[in-house]
């Protein structure tokens, strides 16, 4: 790894395919966490790093064999063994701080780097011919997490030019984010005080309402907040010829539960979504099953309506477990509150964007459609009064996010580069000359 | 191991633990084979083995990593490299056969020998006491195959004293079959005429209706239809936040079909069962989930009664697809035919049972209230003349059959060998002297 | 209406399809009840009626208006007004009592009068062609009650003959009880005594498992204990547009119901059946439904499995109520236990058979398949020391039992009239010359 | 009846009053049309009645049966007797037609009459103090249709006024629709030309998204896309106990449907709603169901989404049918495309509520988040280059729309004419002096 080389599309679009290939899923960032750490102290720019930046309270942490397969599949792949140990046991965050000459605002731009659980499609796609396709078997960078940390390794080497031509007020953090995906990361940063004190937070996300490369959307509103939770239904094994009438089936509560969750209620107030997105039963085809697990999720546009759905979520659950005689538990694994970016901030970045040669279109505002861990670094910062915008960085996309045939476009990451850059220079952090 | 060691109770308990601690399952029983094969061979007894008695076309085969991995741990657990090697694949069939010195009926005696899937319990149980616990993760003898096996060893030794002695005529085969679990191996044991020319056919389950060790149930009647299959449901991921209407929830069919599958009505004319055993499905919490998978089986009295559950069955899956918007595959992957035990065995166990000083209870028939893949046996030899006994063998079990804390009384096994052998007696196969 | 008009089968057959045109429905049976008392008093039978032979406390009756539009439809459809007022309200139960001339043994004979809820099919059937169709809106004869309430007038005849003949020893009761359907009159009628005493207990069904006109079944057994309950859920109206949240639906929580009635497991031990025969919900198609209700049953071959069945529909419907914020209500409306034929009275029967020139099969026994109200007669007499048996008379049918196009074959009427009789000569009761 | 009496607050609550306790649903409005009809002859304003305004067309039209009980009821509630001819059998429409003495703007005026299906609650309301609960069983003005009758009969009296003093310019045409309710009327009427050359058309809702008398909302967008559907499902009886195998159960499968169709995905494009509001089925408690009607609708904010949601709702009904082997029938009884106020108009009514001294408080906007009839005629105004507009009048409701307590505050009525008044002025229909 060279420093100072993050400058060219065809650079960005490299790096990005590395991280694309070795991707890791949440908790389980240890060579992307090692490499960026390494690259930050490359550049001479302090970090924080481990148990300093993540709380131990986190969220869908995975069984500590998992992380530790992880970190030994990290080392394989070529992770600094120095930071790696830093990080390893589901400690995968860095921050940056690059500190200005002069004085200046506080700053902080987040990066989150979490692939995410799905075997990539083999077929026909660029990634195949590029020969980028993830080869750690069950993690693809299916949201665009890749590009996010690579726009930070790019804007690390620019800020590190500028600190050290004198160009730079006031204090950067760069703020590289385990476990997205899940909503679990975001909060055990937070609880570290990785945004105190800090003015201006700004982040992006790729493809989100905006499916041409060009376009930037120059503030997200009504990221959704979501609660994501495991279900686990445990009943009574029996002989399925001999006596089911034993039995107590855990399979059958899951079903009833998959559709009665998917069945509650649209809200007259907002959207609502929820989700059973993977369901793991039964022992043996011929005895009832005794155990079965749900992991789902669900969302809302504002907090006292993922609130409702919370409550119907628990009748389903508890129904269902009546239903079938069988004793049901809601493990929460992750979640975030309802966000939306500042309106100041969002014209900062319209502005910004409007100003770039590389931008085609921009679009004030979207709805997010989603739920993102920023929100838990947007509400922190807008709570103590400063501004946070997440922007919408245009790409065209091969195919859905979280689909097995999702890839970004890389002529977008110089795009991204140069907005954030412009954000930048229009709250005075950097100078133009 | 020691050929003519299986005489005394302890010595058939001793070698039922052995076997329940290295519990396999269907089509992995390279350890259980390669014993017997070593046995029988052991005690001069010719042998078919692998191929020449299990066909290619096999029912519900695991994927060829799993097989080889329980060729490798049979190796690891001390089984001899000769016939491992010889039943490694899913070829997991043992033939042993007895001749005897002048002409006589030819009779087959058969036993099953796999484990089931399932994690055995490990607290409070005689098994933990006495340390024979399976240590193979996943497979436990909660069916008292293991049981049925050692009295299979059992036979053999008596008989080649019998033949050695003179005492035998005609032929008994010793037919150890794999993968009884699941309905799979009876079938491809069979198609190699494993069963020509019987005209006896003789077999004992454990436990099954008769619940007292020293009861005998001198046949079962209604051996149940049944038919095993796998269902594979294929929709399209979306991301469940931004786009769930591009999604086909492959879960949501999946619990459809569990709930209608459970709900197919009673028939008018015999018993039914509808079990799913096992489910899995899914990519991710927050995708819509393009893939799940269930496994099921479906039992009844007859075979008219069996069809007109298929026919329900594909129904339901049919129907679910189409609701959900995905697409389904029904994989058969094991079944057998309903049977009955011939009246005129019947009759002969009766009076072998009769005769024991070491039996309590004679019953002479229950239905069986299961299906079993003895039933392929019985209907060859019935469909061609001979006859066929399934007998129950009376033991006090610690759990039902299937469940986790699943186990025999040894106690039994002495009962199960004398009365296998008087029936040899009664049917002039062995000469009493 | 003419005495002594019930000999030939083309008397019986013309009888049989007068209440079938006019059939009517459990505790509506007026202008039957008003009949049967009418001809049995014109034999000089003196009778008890109404209150006399049924309890005031009785299950599933129909609103008071119902059975006042009962009352007013039967007085046009020609009911005798003195008996018509004495069954009005649900008192629909008459008892004939055929007292000797000397000592001999106190027999019961068991008819049900009531139809059915339902609405005969109109096309292409006899019932049409000879103008017989019910012509009751929702009401038809297709369990073939009608053909059990004119066997009851036939040997009414016969007996009346005897009696006055002095060949009639002991003494006979004649049952006509309403209310079968739903097993609801039965134990009404037993509460006040009628088969005090009783030693042999006879009644018949007709076409049940006896698809052959000429047929004789000598005794059913395990008829299955049920029971017949609604289920009235109650939740939250709301507009389905605006506010979909704030309502607690209803028809969801009865849909749960059903899909989850359906699937209560089957039982080892017995037959089971679960059934949701009728349900209304909801007010407005705009509007999340507030109300809904079930008419459902279960049954099993044993009143042990009933009370698992019963505690597994309590189950379902608590939980349905619980996953969808509703409450709910069983209400039970009929019931009765299991019961089987009593095997002395069961050759009584087969020997009756066999001497009968109309009978061209007898079979000794079988399962009924069903339940009946007939058990509760049964019972109270076997478990007072007394016989009785329910035998099955064949006949053709034209459709399913509580099918829209059932019909029976007038044929096994006079077959019926002499199995009976033959019955009563067996048991001594009338002698014959 | 006298003309010129709607001035007053207490004249005009008596009127609706008077609606209200005569409620007649969607296409009964007999009684309803006839008194309009009476009102506006007796002001000398020229009318088209019945066939002349409806098209024969009509989706979700009642029985015959039920359309000539509401006939028989008008006019034993007063109806008189000519207009209650011209509107009887479901032609329930009349539009008035005022002809100023000038040149001016073709403006409708469009108000709708029907109740809704449902029971009012009689306890505690203010409806049940002053006497004006429905009295016609099973109808109620729970969408507060009955006020805007009333504001209709009001400004057809100031309109005759304005014609009479030569005030009134232009043309106004008042209409008045049948069957909001279910969506049914709207394009029948719009089909005989009621619209044809309108530049203006104006109507209100009361109390939508506008709980507090005073507020006026001066227009609403996103009125929903809506399709209102029976699903008619057919199956084949049997007997629940002897047979259940040969039945095809047609509840089940309606209950299969109504848990798919709560259960159609969210759209990631707009809002949706899927709603069961009536379920009839079954014949028999103890027979397998033959038949069962669901009464169903789905709205969405575009009529692209619509379409979706429709694509949806005919694979669950097709899948439910396949499921349980019943046949399936859609029968699509209203529906309405998607539809927003004209931005020009909305500001018309917002100048217009500002300026009246009733109103206390103007919002510009709000979406509906309902569907409307109303749609009909605003497409097909806007599709003509003439502009439409459908605001909210505030009203404190003393329950939810559609619900059994729903009734609406009196205090609404005149601040609804002055609005509508005040337009009027606005768009130079009638000139102030």
């Amino acid at each position: 790894l060279e420093p100072a080389n993050l400058r060219s599309g065809d650079e960005l679009a490299s790096a990005r395919r590395d991280l694309h290939r070795h991707a890791e899923p949440a908790w389980c960032e240890v060579r992307t966490a090692a490499l960026v750490a390494a690259r930050l102290s490359g550049l001479g720019i302090p970090i924080k790093i481990g148990r300093e930046v993540v709380h131990s309270e986190r969220l869908g942490l995975p069984e500590p064999s998992e992380l530790d397969a992880a970190y030994r599949r990290a080392l394989d792949q070529g992770a600094d063994p120095r930071f790696a140990a830093l990080v390893a046991g589901g400690f995968t965050g860095v921050v940056g701080i690059v500190a200005g000459s002069s004085p200046g605002p506080t700053v902080a731009l987040r990066f989150d780097m979490d692939a995410n659980y799905g075997r990539e499609a083999r077929d026909g796609q660029r990634a195949s011919e590029l020969g980028y396709i993830s080869v750690n078997a069950g993690a693809h960078h299916n949201c665009g997490h890749d590009a996010h940390t690579v726009l930070g390794l790019a804007l690390a080497e620019r800020l590190a030019l500028a600190r050290d031509s004198g160009t730079l007020h006031g204090e950067v953090r760069l703020i590289f984010q385990p476990a997205e995906e899940g909503l679990r990361g975001g909060r055990a940063m937070v609880r570290t005080g990785v945004v105190d004190g800090v003015s201006y937070l700004l982040g992006c996300h790729i493809g989100v309402q905006a499916l041409e490369t060009g376009t930037i959307i120059a503030g997200y509103d009504n990221i959704l907040a979501s609660q994501k939770f495991d279900i686990h239904f445990t009943g009574r094994n029996a002989h399925a010829g001999i006596s089911p009438h034993e039995g107590r089936n855990a399979i059958q509560a899951a079903a009833v539960a998959v559709q009665n969750l998917l069945a509650v209620s649209r809200h007259g107030a907002g959207d609502t979504r929820v989700n059973v997105g993977r369901i793991r039963g039964g022992e043996s085809r011929n005895a009832v099953p005794a155990t079965a697990t749900i992991q789902a999720e669900v969302r809302a546009d504002t907090n006292t309506i993922l609130r409702h759905l919370l409550q119907q979520v628990d009748n389903v659950v508890n129904g269902a477990a009546t239903i079938c005689g069988v004793t049901a538990r809601v493990e929460v694994v992750g979640g975030a509150d309802a966000a939306s970016s500042s309106a100041d901030l969002v014209d900062v970045v319209a502005s910004a964007a409007a100003a770039s040669p590389l931008v085609t279109a921009v679009r004030r505002a979207a709805d997010f459609k989603g739920s993102d861990d920023m929100s838990c670094f947007i509400n922190e910062v807008q709570e103590h009064g400063g501004q946070a915008v997440y922007f919408g960085l245009g790409s065209h996309l091969s195919d859905f996010h979280h689909a097995p045939r999702f890839d970004i476009d890389d002529a977008a990451l110089p795009i991204g580069v140069d907005v954030f850059w412009r954000c930048l220079e229009q709250i005075q952090l950097v100078v133009r000359r």
